[in-house]
């Protein structure tokens, strides 16, 4: 297993994925396009979510050009030249500002890629159903694996790539260092990652707030009526938000965590000894690079799961081949990890440690699959909390209101115990596992959790697939309903919608667990990182230092505070909506006669705009407030004498800012998806059905969780991540 | 100043303030109690009043019987016997069960006199705005201010009783370890508070929503009219939660804050060491003691603060009256506290050390300011917040919703910046007094920030009376309606009802403000009885560890979880209500006709019994979660050879379950609170005015936050202090 074998895995199966990916969306543009009434409304569609992303990645271009002067400039002039420095400062900054830039780069051809595909399956997804079910999931699910595939490979790729750029540049003593030069590349993905979910989700439930707001309470039209000018920029919002926010966000994950896991993977290669002093690893590129090894075969594994995804009768439940198609992917993930952990982490020296780290892989498995369960438990109306939120509807808007918040807040109980006892159960296997250092310290605890949330993240290119499946979903749905199918076609994409929305909900589960197993590996990775700059071990992060506990206590307020904003903004965002609609209907009275036809791209545009001037002071907030915590304790540290602090304090605020995020992003999450399913369950004839007073409440507790559940819980998920990328990229700036 | 003298000082001062308690309250008691219509009212709420702290006491004590025999068996035989105990172990066992005992007796015993005096005082308040409005001010303002003196002086009182045996029962140099003894007492008086504040707040707003839903919303009757049989227990439920629960609230403040204090006191006192070694600190004593000397002026302070309300003119602003008075008790409680420092806190080793803690208690006074002033920002209608929710009401109640969260969620933000501020503020002010231990190292950090709390709770009898004129006031408007007074009578009380309102809103503002900054201090309390226990310094709680980590997490969790289960409980609570006020009105026709009187009394049993078994289960989540996490960390911790893991992953849920508790109770306390005034807003003919679609959504908004504001919210500050004490005498359990 020489570093080039390894690394032509890696860049080989990328390289291969992207031509799968290819060869899947070649397969999907060769199906039908449907009628010209079909395309008469996929037509706005398209070239609404084309003109959102271009306007979208025109603002994040220019928001991300700043950064990267900043970072070059923050890199090569204001930092403390350390004598730990893996190359010259100007190398650094160059590099870090470039990886940044690769990284932006990456999500954003990933999410613009998948998205292209997936606004030109949607219709052909609805084309197909009228000829075979099955057809029809296949379109959706190949569709949606085109982003998948993308946002995975192209993570590895790059990543990937970087290290091979910079192993075949620096001596073979340096593969330690290198992943400290490409922190950047996590930071760009984050950095886009945020702005697309936040951006997208702002943009999703202004449309769909607006749309249903003035529509069905005002005009009295019902949802999805060809004459609501903003029904097209509602339709383009689930492409916008679900499709490319949730793949920027996944996007990030796999980069974040494999840039994460190797800087630990380094410590530990390097760190662990004999009971003689020698090394314990002969082959530390093997720990070094085992996360992308591991990944590359996940992304195989997932490759297959979605081939295998058929039905195997046109009258069976869609849901039951998409889950014969992830038990193949499970399954082979499962066989890849112990196969990986086998081949490049079993030492002579610590026999015990390969099957160790192979168990904390199918925790981290076993740990999405809980998340799963628990996200089902708290959402679906077969459940206790669905049904307690519909039976409170029937006594008014309040009471549902009431219900709807207590139980998000109660759903935060599970998931903290699930990630509790992953994460000392992981922690445990790594300790045990027999790689000690040279005073006989155990030192592979941390790495047992970086492989368990490897084996999180191992599927994570089939669980995007069937994410994007889900607007794909929909759309075929909108486009059956407005293009007035027959009632046996309609009949199959409605059911391929109820499943696009059971995906949806358990993605987001998945999201914000791998989030929260993540972030224990990322802030170790960043405490390695400042040790290895500071070139003196950095292991504590004492909240009984009051600068220390302070940092904390910002950094879960930072949640608070951005999840006001992100809310706030979906209300300002949706008002300029509401207004261009009422401005339609009062200026063009054929339109509500049925015989003119709305102006559905002004409506788009304009949601568009304010979406898009809304999200940035939310953002702002979340990448300025690590840096400047970190800059100000790091010259009260300075006065003081004690040249950790800043690092110290930036560490708390991501540290329990993580936990806040975690936590609100499972209350909103959560708290928003039992909502929706319990107005779906009066609609469904319970409780009075709709049009009744029950069904009124529960109108309003589904409007109430839209921006939780659609804007601000999952950009929840990003800003955990991004804390963890914004201070590894510039933990050397908060060094006195 | 010998031990003697201050001792003498602190127990004068409490008694002494006790009889000021005995004169105000005859004062009040001689005034009339009004015509026979109004009787009529107050009886019942004096009956219902009683019955409720009847039966909650009664399960409150058997709650505190089985926690007292707990206590001694878990100190006496499970936990493990060090050399550095204070005394023997059954002895210590005893002490620390039977202050548990006397902690919780004195808090009962405040919180009963005060009740038992304010539903005297609403009927004597409403009869004396028949002769003059100042006359209604004074009776109104005396009567809350029994109860506030009753809680500073008992809580004094007791802690200083305590010390004051123990001095004399024990030799001289024992002196700093008694506070370790007395540990109990503040654990009795947050075990009381919590489940006064919870069964308290559960019940007034399971009143409330029971009698609003079937009374204005099923039978279309107006609000507080008497033929809805649940208007006397919605009237009860003003005293119960607001008089009682918050008294408990303070009760704890006053009391955890004082023994917290003295503990770290005791630790600088002896640890202060001068260049030669020689003790920096001549009478360590006077540092122990300085805690209850300087509660003892600011008592004194507040006396005669409300000794000087008093209305300039029949047509003055009550609130102007209310804001001289308090002016005089800052003014002189200032005065006061420049004066104890000087006496009490300089040493001739340092002479800084006196002015820079006197300016730490100034910070702690400017910090309850900056409390009040953020606290009307967000909550009254001049302001933004509201105005935004009020705006929003006219889109729908989803709107309303959604405006009101957001606010809430936001209004987290500048408290938290306040109080990050006055934390390392103060801890500088301590650093740099010149008090050092025997390495010239700075060691008053800490106390800087203990005499900041100090400072903040120094006019903590005043507020309190002022709290509890709410309630007051509000039966006082209630009873003059509803025994139909002519309109001038009216027009006064419902003045005093106003300022009522605003006096409630800021004392939740300052309770959340002074258990964020006692927080530091308590915890840093706690790591000290860790360390004198274990004989050697404890001083990190260092986050980067896996399971310190999963402790925090936990401790946020629980706070999440907290919420749910006491937002569930009010309606569940509610439910019950509902229930019996149909059942009343189907049974009983006349009642509706004006013909027969509800039963009244069994629309209160029920609501009680409802109330008091709900609060059991989230009680019980806090008392037991912390012990748990305690003693599993424990034994992992000694089968991997930590001794102080468990100590230390109960610090972390402390900790961060304090910064939890403190943006959680934000954000409900708030958030409620500007859904109440966006509701008077429209209600004073703003936006359609009453009976308009806003209106209607408004006051979904002020239903929801109902729970919030009066349940869960000041749940929360007890709940923050709860942890603390619990930890400070589990302490000993912790440790392997």
């Amino acid at each position: 297993m020489t570093p080039t074998t390894l690394l032509a895995i890696v860049l080989g199966v990328s390289v291969a994925s992207l031509a799968v990916a290819w060869a899947l969306a070649r397969w999907v543009l060769r199906k039908d396009d449907g009628t010209p009434e079909m395309r008469a409304i996929s037509d706005p569609i398209r070239e609404g979510a084309k003109g959102f992303l271009h306007t979208q990645y025109g603002t994040i271009a220019k928001l991300a050009g700043l950064v990267t002067v900043l970072l070059f400039v923050l890199y090569a002039f204001v930092r403390k030249v350390s004598p730990n420095d893996p190359v010259g400062t100007v190398t650094l900054a160059l590099f870090t500002a470039a990886a940044f830039v690769l990284g932006a780069l990456c999500s954003g051809l990933a999410g613009y890629t998948g998205m292209w595909v997936s606004v030109r399956s949607n219709i052909r997804a609805a084309s197909a159903a009228r000829r075979s079910g099955n057809e029809a999931i296949q379109v959706a699910l190949r569709g949606g694996a085109v982003s998948g595939l993308m946002v995975v490979a192209l993570s590895l790729l790059g990543v990937g790539g970087l290290y091979a750029l910079l192993y075949a540049v620096y001596p073979e003593s340096f593969i330690g260092k290198i992943p400290l030069m490409i922190v950047g590349y996590g930071f760009g993905a984050s950095f886009v990652a945020l702005f697309a979910q936040l951006g997208g989700g702002i943009y999703t439930k202004a449309a769909d707030v607006g749309a249903d707001l003035v529509g069905k309470v005002e005009a009295g039209i019902p949802e999805d009526d060809p004459r609501n000018p903003a029904v097209i920029a509602d339709l383009v919002g689930d492409n916008v938000g679900d499709c490319a926010g949730r793949g920027a966000d996944l996007f990030e994950s796999t980069a974040a965590e494999n840039i994460g896991a190797m800087i630990l993977g380094a410590t530990l290669a390097f760190g662990a000894k004999q009971s003689d002093g020698a090394p314990a690893i002969v082959a530390p590129i093997a720990f070094i690079l085992f996360p992308l090894v591991a990944r590359a075969f996940g992304l195989v594994a997932s490759i297959i799961g979605i081939l295998k995804v058929k039905a195997a009768s046109e009258e069976e439940d869609p849901m039951k081949s998409l889950n014969r198609g992830f038990a193949w992917a499970v399954g082979l993930a499962l066989v890849g990890f112990v196969v990986a952990t086998r081949w490049l982490l079993h030492s002579p020296a610590a026999p015990q440690a390969w099957w160790h780290f192979a168990l904390c892989g199918v925790i981290g498995i076993m740990t999405s699959w809980a998340f799963v369960w628990i996200t089902q438990y708290y959402t679906e109306y077969r459940f206790r909390p669905v049904q307690m939120i519909a039976n409170a509807s029937t006594t008014g808007h309040a009471t549902n209101i009431i219900a709807g918040i207590s139980v998000g807040l109660e759903s935060t109980a599970l998931p903290t115990l699930v990630i509790s006892t992953a994460i000392i159960a992981a922690y445990k296997l790594g300790t045990t596992s027999g790689l000690v250092n040279a005073s006989g310290e155990p030192i592979a605890g941390l790495f047992g959790t970086a492989v368990a949330t490897m084996g999180m993240l191992a599927t994570a290119a089939f669980i995007l697939a069937m994410d994007t499946f889900g607007p794909i979903a929909d759309n075929a749905g909108g486009i059956a309903e407005m293009s007035g199918q027959p009632p046996e076609v309609r009949h199959k994409t409605d059911r391929l919608d109820a499943v696009g929305n059971t995906t949806k909900a358990l993605t987001k589960g998945y999201a914000v667990g791998s989030a929260a197993l993540a972030a224990f590996l990322l802030f170790s990775a960043y405490m390695d990182e400042v040790g290895a700059y500071m070139g003196k071990r950095f292991d504590s992060v004492n909240i009984a230092i009051p600068e220390v506990f302070v940092g904390g206590l910002l950094g879960a307020m930072l949640v608070f505070l951005f999840s006001a904003w992100a809310i706030q903004a979906v209300g300002k965002a949706a008002q300029s909506i509401i207004t261009e609609v009422r401005r339609q209907f009062r200026e063009r009275p054929g339109i509500m006669a049925g015989t003119e036809k709305p102006d559905y791209s002004q409506c788009v545009t304009i949601v568009t705009q304010a979406a898009l001037k809304e999200m940035v002071r939310p953002g702002l907030l979340v990448v300025g407030m690590p840096i400047a915590v970190g800059i100000i304790f790091r010259f009260l540290g300075s006065w003081s004498g004690r040249p950790l602090l800043g690092a110290e304090t930036v560490a708390s605020l991501l540290m329990i800012g993580t936990i806040g995020g975690i936590l609100m992003g499972n209350f909103l999450n959560n708290g928003g998806g039992s909502w929706d399913n319990a107005k779906k369950y009066i609609e469904m004839g319970n409780l009075g059905g709709k049009g009744s007073a029950a069904h009124k409440a529960a109108v309003t507790g589904d409007t109430v969780g839209d921006p939780f559940k659609d804007t601000a819980g999952p950009s929840l998920h990003v800003l955990v991540k991004l804390l963890s990328t914004i201070t590894l990229v510039l933990a050397p700036l908060f060094l006195a």
